[in-house]
């Protein structure tokens, strides 16, 4: 966590075009994701979860650095680039993707924008998917430009983030369905806006296509939408973990593959194109995947943070697996985690033992997501 | 720069295997590289400076992450990645390389390691090496294996750096001669050892081979070592800028080509094989860059630290370049910076404004490095 005070590190790491703004606003503690400062602290990660699931945040995600493929064989380009279906992807749709290598490994699990037949965004996780797309690109004999444009996403999220849009944006917003996205402009500053995010809550991201206009963006949010609740905040481990959100490096990476996750779903196997990984993967659906990521709750008093490292999960002595995101959820009132288990021993109900720095516990093995509005919990 | 006591966000950044002695030797500030922490802080830069300079120092450089690039056409395919001529390329030795895509950009700036016939380390600056390289391999016909192996360096730079090498390994290491390797054995820790670094002084890399030894290689090293003088450290700003040593996504970026940088010397146009980038460096060399990087001597007070963000740089009231990266160097006690200016303006000798957040300064253009232990500054 970057100290707001001692930035000490020179110009290797970017600012986000809404640094300055979110240091006025509160934030106290920085990370690093994709070669750029994200603020992670506004100082109780407690009260920023009550503040999305109550109220609505708005939260610098710069970091959601944008890989733009265009030109003639752009679609033709995007399509080899994922696992998932896009023969039916309109433009102004957005569809939540995996990047897979060619042994199906996950590079990245952005969410990709559709601006026009021949026009995409791939709005990244952390790992340098522009390199990744470059590098296929140069043997691949078509005609695209593969670059990063001067894009910076921040997220709007919460139950009010519809008052805050239809405050900013007028009625005409409130039909942008899940997942689909729009041109708009606010006061001559020009976006893209999605309802899109990563909180499993109502909400938006807002595209800004001019970094030079950030602190004006954030402002002009922010007056707008805190007299209706809206709090300055940062994406909530929290929330995320509740709903089973991804978190790449820490619940996936290059040697996962998408069937440990359950993510089935983003993966046909079908279609004519022939996107990269589609023999390993189709190898690895054959097989059955050797691991699986299920939901753990873990015993005992609440987990003072998340975990910092990956603890080793046991059954019967043996070490099965690895807790790969843990933390306490204050609203369901359990230690919540994720965890990637051996194929065997990932059966629902089971009891495990996890090893953490401060001393073994009990846990039980549950569905995911742990909260999900139309869902009850999964455990008792 | 994290504070130890509150690594509060996951596992979603990975930690090196010295990560905990290097906490236990007082590294008190981390950043981020690679997805990975590194410790740049262990309480006063300056006298890490000094230590660096005047005796020897341990640093965790784990972030450097390595690409193992192995199989039949290995050779062939890590020439296609950059546009240093490899024909000649011995096995035992490195190579300091860029990695340019096909517009002639730098996407990373490595030391290259060849291990075997067809068996090569790239060993990383902060960019995601392997997803361009896995990218580029998959249209390429060629038959390799690309993946990063558990390897782990540190750095052992310094004048008395060679002293705790013969206390670790005996007289046969002081033979190893400047960018060549050796496969070398600490109380049966496999290791690599490198005559190489970040300092521009005498100095040695070494590659851990089981990232379960960090601890003990580490404390193994310190205790010969510190009787010779050996401190625990960080990577030195001030000597790196110094030496006018890079730091990628500073000094150089994806649209920073390596004429732009004066490394005429790392492209080789007039080899047979066809490495990405030929054609594009080609017609730069042929047009002459549009942008030259330069030193620069700045006027006034020390300044508190490095810059944090890219300075303006202009002359006659009109923007020409930016600072990339500016720090006080207690030992020439001048405030020295690396600055990317037009062409036209990069003239020997001339006077420019800098544009700090402190106000503007007066700075005079100058020849880089600003130290070589073989030449003396190249201001009065």
């Amino acid at each position: 966590m970057t100290q707001i005070q001692d930035f000490g590190f020179g110009t290797q790491i970017r600012k986000s075009p809404y640094f300055d703004a979110t240091v006025r606003w509160g934030a106290t503690g920085f990370s690093v994701y994709n070669h750029m400062y994200i603020p992670r602290d506004f100082g109780d990660p407690v009260q920023n979860f009550w503040n999305l699931i109550n109220d609505a945040i708005l939260c610098d995600v710069a970091v959601e650095r944008q890989v733009e493929i265009t030109g003639p064989d752009a679609a033709r380009f995007v399509q080899m680039l994922t696992p998932r279906d896009l023969s039916k992807m309109a433009v102004g749709q957005c569809k939540y993707v995996l990047i897979t290598n060619a042994q199906g490994g996950i590079l990245n699990d952005p969410v990709l924008l559709r601006l026009a037949e021949n026009h995409f965004w791939i709005s990244l996780a952390d790992s340098d998917i522009l390199l990744w797309a470059q590098g296929v690109a140069v043997n691949s004999g078509m005609d695209v430009t593969i670059r990063e444009p001067d894009v910076s996403p921040l997220q709007l999220q919460g139950p009010k983030s519809g008052a805050v849009m239809r405050a900013l944006f007028g009625d005409a917003i409130m039909d942008l369905r899940y997942y689909w996205l729009r041109r708009v402009d606010l006061n001559g500053i020009p976006l893209i806006v999605s309802r899109t995010g990563w909180s499993s809550e109502l909400g938006y991201e807002l595209y800004l296509q001019d970094g030079s206009r950030g602190d004006a963006l954030w402002e002009r949010i922010m007056a707008a939408g805190a007299p209706l609740g809206l709090k300055a905040g940062h994406t909530s481990s929290i929330r995320r973990i509740e709903g089973a959100m991804l978190s790449y490096h820490a619940d996936a990476d290059i040697d996962t593959n998408p069937y440990e996750l359950g993510l089935d779903r983003l993966v046909d196997l079908d279609i004519e194109a022939d996107f990269i990984g589609k023999d390993a993967l189709r190898r690895i659906k054959a097989d059955g995947p050797a691991r699986r990521q299920v939901g753990l709750v873990i015993d005992g008093a609440p987990l003072k943070g998340p975990n910092t490292t990956f603890w080793p999960v046991t059954r019967d002595g043996q070490v099965v697996g690895k807790v790969t995101s843990a933390i306490h959820s204050p609203r369901l009132d359990r230690n919540i985690a994720l965890a990637m288990l051996s194929a065997g021993s990932a059966q629902m109900g089971a009891q495990v033992q996890v090893r953490t720095p401060d001393g073994t516990r009990s846990a039980t093995i549950v569905e995911r997501p742990f909260h999900d509005p139309k869902k009850t919990i999964a455990v008792a």
